[in-house]
């Protein structure tokens, strides 16, 4: 079983402390780990921040230091979409996560145990005011941009909501202004399913002796939200695998695939920190942030500019929140642009269809 | 718990020995239960055959020997849509299901023990044969109609294509020819979150202490397919609950909503039952059954007419199925009608959306 741990060309980000969190909690001894790509100029004049989406670390791409391949290798790089021969790219392992930055994983100060279910609630405002405490220390004000797939988006608009100014662009892809009961229920029921293995334990699985089996029936109904129906016709239809299980083992391509997919992430993610992030996201709405019953984006006024990305065949991320997400931020003064890609890949289409995100991606960054 | 029980106005057919199932098993001592309404008229002149989705029972609708609420209640009684005035309305509980008629339930002929996973490979070919069966037990050689919602329409499709000519008429409800990948991936899923409830023990659980857990979540899963993401956000938006859970429990009322309907359902089927039953929606292909090239939807060519009837927001048995299913018996010659309602409950409509689907299976059946 594989072991979360902090990409290797990342570097630690120790926090002042306390991080006080949303909730009211005073968070002791935060760490952030962040890896960047390309040459910062001034305080941070040319560089873009990159949320990630619930699972990721901060290795978005490769580098010298690392030739791994990163979680968004085909956006990040020079000459890519996000071109660093331009941009200085900032990317931190969230608040809350288990690549290096302090979560539910990590152990609590003063001692060896992990915090676990000890770890205050966490919000999506806390892994933005964990960012942006982590730019103070690295002397960055205000960013050229901020992009943010997914979770990330959320966690662009809690920063962009927080800290009003601190970025001149912004550009949202598959990402909402808050969930709707379709994505609560999927993502509810995940959580239930990993509590509901008996290895789970409260909350207090050995490192070594995880809850597999729900992780991996929670990454199975992850995959069922993220794709779509229409790309797993097209890529699967009915075919049937080459040894298919007489019994009641999976028979069909698109179980072997999920079957592939769950083992690829059991044991790579810690189940209390996912249990927590993915909570963050039900919980994020913009409309907590309303003032003097102004828009609640009137915050972001001050962009200069924001492009909203989706896809329509996104059952997570519906497409028609995101063009929500774009009249909105238009209705505040903001010049935002609305792509709604065609992609069949759903809500991971980001992640894989280089081929429609990456001209949409570039073209905008080209113009800012 | 409830114990799954026959329904008390139900009566016994028992088959001739064996069943000679679609995979080549013999299973001896076969009972199917059924309850009927209406008056029947010589061989079955007027009989409606109404096939069942996955979990209801053989009790379609009240009557004077059990005045309970049936699971198509509002369909099925004098006046209504499928007006047991005119028509005699047969259904029965499913092979392999738990309401009384032979399943991985049953006791094993010549003991008490349950058939549990020595219960031969079910297939809806066999819901089809032993309902065959049945009827001819029954005397009723060529039905005045067959009605089938969701895998009840599939089963309608296996009698029709296995014996043909048995009926004059088809209105397939929400179904299709086949599952299409993203349908078997979900309740592959619900199969795999039953079978790792430790307490299935491999099928051998106790009847009082069955994976009520593994079967709660699954039917979470279900809930999910069942209705649809707009459904929900017009019903519950991001209502909190009344009292929602401070740690990691419930805190949405789409959350309470989904615990509520796995209560209901757990303790009120069995678990094996709805694996065996699962399985075979995901086995079931009209292609299984072509002859010489032609189209598999051939042996319905006798049929006089036959009306297909889905909704837009059906996310297992999506609308583009069911479209294809009506041309395709119009292409054989049968005379179609196709309907696509903008029922916003997504593949369940046909159980609550009693204003788009009354009138539609109304009007269908006054002009046969």
């Amino acid at each position: 079983m594989n072991v979360p741990s902090q990409p290797p060309a990342s570097r630690v980000i120790e926090l002042p402390d306390p991080l006080e969190t949303w909730c009211g909690d005073s968070l002791p001894g935060v760490r952030l780990v962040c890896e960047s790509w390309g040459e910062r100029r001034g305080n941070g004049d040319n560089t873009i921040l990159l949320f990630t989406g619930l699972s990721p670390s901060a290795h978005a791409a490769s580098s010298e230091q690392d030739p791994s391949d990163g979680w968004w290798e085909a956006m990040v790089g020079p000459g890519k979409p996000i071109d660093t021969r331009r941009f200085h790219v900032l990317c931190f392992n969230s608040l809350g996560s288990c690549f290096g930055s302090t979560g539910p994983a990590s152990p609590r100060p003063g001692g060896d145990e992990p915090w676990r279910l000890d770890f205050p609630e966490l919000r999506v405002e806390d892994i933005a005011a964990a960012t942006r405490a982590a730019l103070d220390v690295m002397g960055i004000r205000q960013l050229h941009a901020i992009v943010g797939p997914s979770l990330g988006g959320m966690s662009a608009l809690a920063f962009l909501l927080r800290y009003p100014g601190s970025a001149r662009h912004l550009l949202s892809i598959s990402s909402a202004e808050r969930a709707l009961p379709f994505a609560i229920a999927v993502r509810s029921l995940q959580r239930e399913i990993v509590r509901s293995d008996p290895a789970w334990q409260g909350g207090h699985y050995d490192s070594d002796a995880q809850p597999a089996s729900g992780m991996r029936l929670a990454r199975k109904l992850g995959m069922i939200s993220y794709r779509s129906p229409g790309e797993w016709t097209e890529r699967f239809g009915r075919r049937k695998m080459a040894e298919p299980d007489p019994g009641f083992g999976p028979r069909y391509e698109i179980e072997s695939y999920l079957a592939a997919q769950a083992d690829r992430f059991v044991g790579g993610f810690d189940p209390n920190c996912y249990i927590y992030l993915s909570r963050a996201m039900d919980l994020f709405d913009v409309d907590d942030h309303v003032r003097d019953g102004q828009s609640p984006l009137q915050a972001l006024a001050e962009l200069e500019s924001a492009a909203v990305v989706g896809v329509e065949s996104d059952i997570l991320f519906p497409l028609q929140q995101q063009r929500a997400l774009a009249d909105n931020l238009a209705d505040v003064g903001v010049a935002t642009r609305f792509h709604g890609l065609a992609s069949i890949q759903g809500h991971d289409a980001f992640l894989v269809d280089d081929e429609r995100f990456g001209p949409v991606i570039a073209d905008y960054l080209a113009g800012i």
